[in-house]
């Protein structure tokens, strides 16, 4: 078109240039576009007829500029485009291109022209805006200069995170660091299963078994201790956490919290030594979550002063039993206590399985789960026992116990509150696990921000390719993630003080506590890791990345020490007795009180102003955000407990009148657990000094309550106690927030100072 | 208490013992309940000093009952309860034990006490209620009988699904119900990937492999088939699936679709039987999505009339090739075409790797990628080029070629054009990989729904165990899933038919429709098999149960062909652009009438009954649903476009523009495809003859409109589209479907027909 005669002679004409190049270089050109071009081209009335029907030739589909010909008009239009630095318009470009052919009459007419050919312009939309930038390559965007910047002091933050176990912790990491512990793969289950016994061994050595157990019997007394161990090792291998957690938490915890001075005396020593590797032999086939209804008898014969463990069927078989199917010698079975034919419920008991030499005893059957999920460093067995015989003193017996006239005898007469109460002082398993998958989270979080924060993909036209960390959709898949972690650091921590520090009369709120942060946190964690997957894309999937194994080894954090589904409706259980007695011990003074205080509520939170409120300020500010979080936990358990009376009221069995509800409960145990959640983030960074971490944290404790609310928004909505305009106001805010932590994303992963060696994902590694 | 002297001589105190068991037998005896317990003893005006004294004793929790005691009560409560058929109360069953001891006068005391007793009763709450149902064990309940039930003909409902190419998928579950398709284990790559080479040799031989090429080429000229086999192959391995597509989709397909007829005469016979197994190499390194921007070269030789090929550096290798690392002969590689130093874009190549034997060729370099999350069965590699040297007939020259004189030719004149044309002809594999991703669904909901149908855990007090689908919890978890594996059946039943039966001008809707419902289905697949992994509890994580095998497997498929994110950011502006061409091409009329019909859609449904109409008739109304769906579909997409303009014209790049809307665009594709999901379904149900399918059809397809809608409650009530009063009625209407069709559920998996012998997961094995 540039060197032909018509336009040689006729340069105005040139002014087409940038629009027709637009229009063909766009990847398809349609009949709709085509007849809008028609149309507008004919109204040009400053256009001869001659020029009007050269012009709609150059449009002609059948009839394409040539590949050359557009390649000229490119090179032609970057170059005229790349003269000038302002943003430009295709009219403007082609105004250009034809004073440079033409004289000051071509300009003079084009100018006036430029209201209609504006039109041609404004009808291509979007992509004219596009082309431009086309013509000038290598332009900035806000987009392309994000990055990471340190603004706060990443030592600092560690420091706050490990708060009084950053010793244990420093050294802890020291060891997991050490060549000794180099990863071995889950191709050969044999190798990788003798490698995690090993390792476990080199920590019992190192005194890490026993840290919870009392001095006395070699242990360390420190409790706290122990869960910051659980946790750090959890930055190696998970199958190495699971194994430590069967022999000292559950296989050691199970005699020291069942048991009494003669069984610490006896076991403990070995225990956390690992001279006695043990299970703990709960669950059944037939019965997971319903502990209560396990069918392993202990049949009591008091001439020989023994029980007989026996497993009645074949689905009554122990399950999932870890260091079972393998390198167990006893384990702390679960069965019924049968005294005179009649049963007593579910009691504890020490039963050996093997001998000093790894050999099966007699009457005892293990066979191995095979190859799982994941977890393979861990020997998983089904054991059956076909009249096992043990002496008496092996009962566990400090709630339950057989006295010398061979007679049942137990400090807690209920059967329903022995039975809670012994599983209750095992609660420390959902303190465990949940700091576990809490930190396989940062391990996955670290690996897929440094991925991020790296590669890159498109980026604007001409421009280098922009790190994906940038881009808005990767933002809002990590970044309230990266502040799930941070919020459940220290709601979990919290968690572990209130249970080494508890009082008898707190063990409820604890267990319920427990409960729901364990339900919480290792659904985030396989959240977490399923989106640090396919954040990474082909890398994630590569097992040499790791996230695919934190990921599976993980997994099962959602269904052990309790199906997360089962435990939140024990938490919202907890929470109805709770609020009943909180009812029931109301006179009508404070009765009076609470509707004040609703009424008061209603006032200061759901009046017409402040439901539409969308300021900043008060969309940051922790107040309005805690106040959101306990209205709904609160309007939540009323309106559950309102429904189940209901029903009950109508006549219908509690069994059902609970079924019905059953999602409703589920409701109540996460709001529950997720105000707690802020409650205790706010506090962190209340209490939080250095102010580059206080400014940091307040951000992503904004990040963690926004993004609650707006995923609850709908809620929210319908209650009334937002409008709308509210709610999209949060999405925004939430978006905001996004962008501004993605500068402080790979320091605050940083923090979690996680050994290099452990991370060991080649798409994460530094080059320093 | 029963037996004291001072009960003895004044039975009706009686009366309190079956309050005092309740109190003594829940969990746990708080001190807030026993003060609220002793003020209503206090207060009960009939009882004496003494008497008083006595009872408040019995409640002391330094003093609880014996075991023994606490028994006694209980047996002699559960006697009496059993004698009543009709709902007992605390304090009837106290009156009752009372009169059987006392005589009239006890009666009539007990009976004026009986408004202050009930007071006792109800401090209690819903606990009693549970109590009184543990005195009447065994007792049937609403939840305990729901069950399977066939309320249609399964042999019909196949009919249904399979359509007209169900001979062809007949054929394919038989040959994998074969023991040659015995299952192998990932633990030896080395085994696991040559026997799945060798079952596509097995498929390949009964003319499978070739099914969609040209019946001169050996094949069946059927591509409909090909996608049904690719399907059905699914319910079995799914590294044979993945492999099975490399060769004869991706492989085959390129030389088909990008070559032209020298290269089909060449290759493609002996591709459809496997004689020459080779790979698709586009993705490198530094260039996944972003495919325009690959690296490597292939640099034309005018004087050889050859291409060199290279990889420039490290991280410009073609990188997750399948069939690369054991058994490629050929490639079809993607490099930039240079010629005369001159970069003419991407096209592609057909490179020799390996000779016959499967020794690797001189220049070529390949790398094992190693153990992965799942298809380790597929022999995935890395594959660098130094300068090797092709013939010019090796360009697959179909969209861009090199001519006599060694210059630049193509069809298409614009780079972007030829890129996406180029692309497009490839969109077969977003086609395949959905479909697998959906059987891999519904073999995941056919394991656990089974399981769900058998399990039984928990159950009414004294009754036996519920099966866990009867858990209104476990029903929300699995129900809507069910729902959408149907949904998405014939969603992309309706895909590939377009896709088949396609016209040039189709190619710009299909694609975004494939692109879209690719993004859908497989990130639907990966939560549905989570979903059933965790409803499987600790059997849902051994590997015999396979679900991990399955969500391993098909975990990247949210990833390739295409990044899900990206890929509906690609639907987006597809749409926009579309939306861009309808309002250009609107004239005054038109515009007009597309005011008023948005004025239309505003009196219809947003008037103030129809945001809050909660009738079962109009929610569960097609008309109502689609309106619901189409409104949003079209309100995104017309804010999606109002926002980018506005960024745009107050200056913003257009990179940042379509950056700071990522989001919102990915919400634009997202109800496009939702919208067509369930356009599709309604035409389905609508079509269907046979009435017991139709029925179940029409619940299933009402759940998948409804859980969308109460998935994105919080978007229509932020748009005024609903009020709370209709989207709660939702959520309940939800509930309800999932209930009802959970008797269907075990029907609705058998109707999906997979061989036993391919499910295999023990737990799910029928016994029949």
């Amino acid at each position: 078109m540039i060197d032909s005669p018509i336009v040689k002679s006729n340069p105005k004409l040139l002014v087409f240039v940038p629009l027709f190049y637009t229009v063909w270089s766009d990847s398809v050109l349609t009949p709709s576009e085509i007849s809008v071009l028609e149309g507008l081209l004919t109204s040009q009335d400053w256009l001869s007829e001659s020029e009007r029907k050269f012009l709609l030739s150059k449009i002609d589909p059948a009839n394409p500029p040539g590949f050359e010909e557009l390649n000229s008009w490119k090179s032609t239009l970057q170059q005229l485009a790349n003269q000038s630095t302002a943003p430009e318009t295709l009219v403007n470009l082609g105004i250009r291109l034809a004073a440079l052919h033409g004289n000051g009459t071509v300009s003079d007419v084009l100018e006036k022209a430029r209201p209609t050919l504006s039109k041609i312009e404004a009808s291509l939309g979007f992509i004219s805006h596009e082309a431009i930038f086309n013509f000038q390559p290598g332009h900035k965007t806000i987009t392309s200069e994000q990055g990471t910047h340190y603004t706060f002091d990443v030592d600092e933050m560690a420091r706050v995170l490990d708060g009084d176990q950053s010793e244990i912790i420093r050294k802890v990491k020291t060891l997991i660091s050490d060549p000794e512990f180099a990863y071995v793969g889950p191709g050969d289950l044999d190798l990788y299963r003798k490698q995690v016994l090993q390792w476990c061994k080199f920590l019992a050595q190192q005194g890490y078994g026993a840290m919870a157990y009392p001095t006395e019997y070699g242990g360390g007394n420190n409790m706290a201790a122990y869960f910051a161990i659980m946790e750090t090792l959890s930055y190696h291998d998970l199958s190495l956490v699971v194994k430590f957690g069967v022999q000292f938490g559950l296989w050691g915890m199970s005699v020291y919290f069942l048991g009494t001075e003669k069984h610490h005396r006896k076991y403990l020593k070995d225990i956390g030594t690992l001279e006695l590797p043990g299970c703990f032999a709960m669950t059944e086939t037939n019965h997971g979550s319903n502990v209560k209804g396990i069918e392993t008898t202990a049949t009591y014969d008091h001439t020989t002063q023994s029980f007989r463990i026996n497993t009645p069927h074949e689905y009554a078989r122990k399950e999932y039993i870890g260091n079972a199917a393998c390198h167990g010698q006893m384990a702390t079975v679960f069965a019924k206590l049968v005294i005179d034919n009649k049963d007593y419920g579910v009691s504890a008991f020490v039963v050996p399985l093997r001998d000093k030499g790894g050999k099966v005893l007699p009457g005892v059957k293990i066979k191995d789960c095979g190859r799982k999920m994941g977890l393979n460093g861990v020997d998983n067995g089904v054991i059956y026992f076909d009249h096992v015989v043990i002496p008496k003193e092996n009962m566990l017996d400090r709630f339950s116990s057989v006295n010398d006239n061979g007679k049942f005898e137990s400090p807690i007469p209920s059967d329903n509150r022995r039975f809670f109460t012994m599983l209750g002082t095992l609660v420390g398993g959902r303190i465990g696990i949940p700091r576990s998958g809490n930190a396989a989270s940062k391990s996955g979080l670290t690996i897929a921000i440094r991925y991020g924060d790296q590669r890159r993909q498109f980026g604007p036209e001409g421009g280098t390719e922009v790190p994906i960390l940038n881009y808005r959709t990767h933002q809002r898949r990590l970044m309230p993630l990266l502040a799930n972690s941070y919020a459940l650091h220290f709601a979990l921590n919290y968690l572990t003080h209130r249970f080494v520090n508890r009082k008898e009369e707190e063990m409820q709120e604890i267990e319920a506590l427990a409960a729901g942060l364990k339900a919480f946190a290792t659904w985030n964690t396989t959240a977490t890791l399923q989106e640090c997957r396919e954040a990474c894309g082909g890398k994630g999937y590569l097992s040499e990345n790791r996230i695919e194994i934190l990921k599976n080894d993980t997994d099962i954090y959602t269904t052990f020490e309790g199906d997360n589904t089962v435990l939140l409706q024990l938490v919202a259980k907890s929470r109805l007795s709770e609020f009943r007695q909180e009812f029931a011990n109301m006179n009508v003074f404070t009765m009076l009180n609470y509707v004040a205080d609703k009424a008061k509520t209603g006032i200061t939170e759901m009046n017409p102003i402040i439901i539409r409120n969308t300021d900043d300020a008060h969309l940051l500010d922790a107040e309005f955000q805690l106040n959101a979080f306990r209205y709904r936990e609160r309007d939540i358990l009323t309106s559950a407990a309102k429904r189940i009376k209901r029903h009950i009221e109508s006549g219908m069995d509690s069994f059902d009148a609970m079924n019905v509800a059953q999602q409703h409960l589920v409701e109540v145990g996460l709001a529950y657990v997720e105000r707690v959640i802020l409650e205790q983030f706010i506090q962190q960074v209340d209490k939080t000094s250095n102010a580059g971490c206080k400014a940091v944290l307040k951000k992503l404790c904004d990040l963690f309550a926004l993004s609650q609310l707006h995923k609850n928004k709908g809620w929210y909505l319908e209650q009334g106690y937002m409008e709308g305009v509210k709610t999209k106001a949060i999405r925004k805010m939430v978006n905001q927030l996004c962008w501004e932590i993605r500068q402080d994303a790979v320091p605050l992963t940083d923090a979690f100072k996680i050994p290099e060696s452990c991370l060991a994902a080649p798409i994460a590694m530094r080059t320093t």
